[in-house]
């Protein structure tokens, strides 16, 4: 297809394909004149990929160009690629090296991965890692409470979660398109699931104190 | 205590106190001079709060001081003040009015919700249900699937998140403390939770892709 249907099957306005194009999101069409390139089914896929991570995730371009990386990288197997797009996904604060909660909390997290089963050790420069870390020392410093008790029930939330992300991931039929798939629905299906713990949550404070009256 | 006392056992700087008093997001001290003023455990308190929305929730400032007026708004129950307070913090991506697939994300929100018991109705502006359905229409639009039973699992495991957030804001002793901690605790697990997912992901890919060698 040209680049005008591309943008209309997509919803993304020609400039922001270009656009793309020139920050190499998107790879290169078949040219077919000096002018005109043919673009195919790869293309209208990876710019979705592409939207979502920068419209929804609000991944920067420097981040969306390393996940795709990741993705593309075909000297890995397929979990390998999975796991380095997914953990190439910024979730949130990077933790301060000179914060004194910094080291406890890389102990409480080490602790909470190890009583999961994680086998890969802890990589220091994994965003995953870093986020978890950071988070946990955040709690520490305001004075709210984070040992693997309170985690547990979080990490069996985040399990459960994930056995329904792979399950979808598993509804595409290639690697690639299966990779591409787990990297979408970890950045779209975030919103969904805060938004809905905020539903819940509201749901529940009914519960107790107003139905219940237990409680303030 | 001074501010210096109050600086210290906070870990805030002075320079960012002084603003966020200048910025009503910190309620004035108690004059005992001309030039200085005295603060209590509340100040603390509702520092650490401040902290947790601006610095690790990246919650604008406009938007933390509508979340410490409703946290504050004794004219209102506990439990109103707690949806109002969680509600006001931003989840994610706002719905496009102009987008066909809004329509019918906000029917396919309005179905889960009610599957869920939510009785409150469907209010347009309330921020976690403009954010579900924005979400949703980013799925639709990329092409992902999001039917009641995709959703589902997701609400789940929201719900069961709002039961363990709840038991941890019931440790709080006043309902000025359960409130406050009902937002510090939504805005600072969130970033576990989300890192969590992607360890458990990664996890359950191994699980799928190299151990069991199912799939591709």
């Amino acid at each position: 297809m040209r680049l005008a249907e591309l943008s209309e099957r997509s919803g993304v306005p020609v400039a922001t394909i270009k656009y793309y194009l020139r920050e190499q999101l998107l790879p290169p069409g078949v040219r077919i004149t000096a002018k005109q390139a043919d673009y195919g089914e790869e293309h209208l896929r990876r710019l979705r990929l592409v939207r979502a991570l920068i419209q929804i995730g609000r991944v920067p371009v420097a981040t969306a160009r390393e996940v795709l990386a990741a993705i593309q990288d075909e000297s890995q197997g397929q979990h390998a690629r999975l796991g380095t797009a997914v953990g190439a996904l910024r979730a949130g604060p990077q933790p301060d090296p000179d914060d004194p909660a910094t080291a406890a909390a890389r102990r409480e997290a080490d602790k909470l991965l190890t009583s999961l089963g994680w086998e890969y050790g802890m990589v220091d420069d994994y965003p995953p890692y870093r986020t978890l870390v950071a988070a946990l020392a955040a709690l520490a410093r305001l004075g709210y409470p984070y040992d693997t008790g309170h985690l547990l029930p979080y990490a069996r939330a985040a399990e459960a979660l994930a056995v329904c992300d792979l399950d979808l991931v598993e509804e595409y039929e290639s690697a690639l398109e299966q990779v591409e798939a787990a990297v979408a629905l970890t950045v779209l299906y975030e919103p969904v699931l805060l938004s809905l713990r905020r539903f819940m949550q509201v749901q529940e404070s009914e519960r107790r104190f107003v139905t219940g009256r237990q409680g303030g």
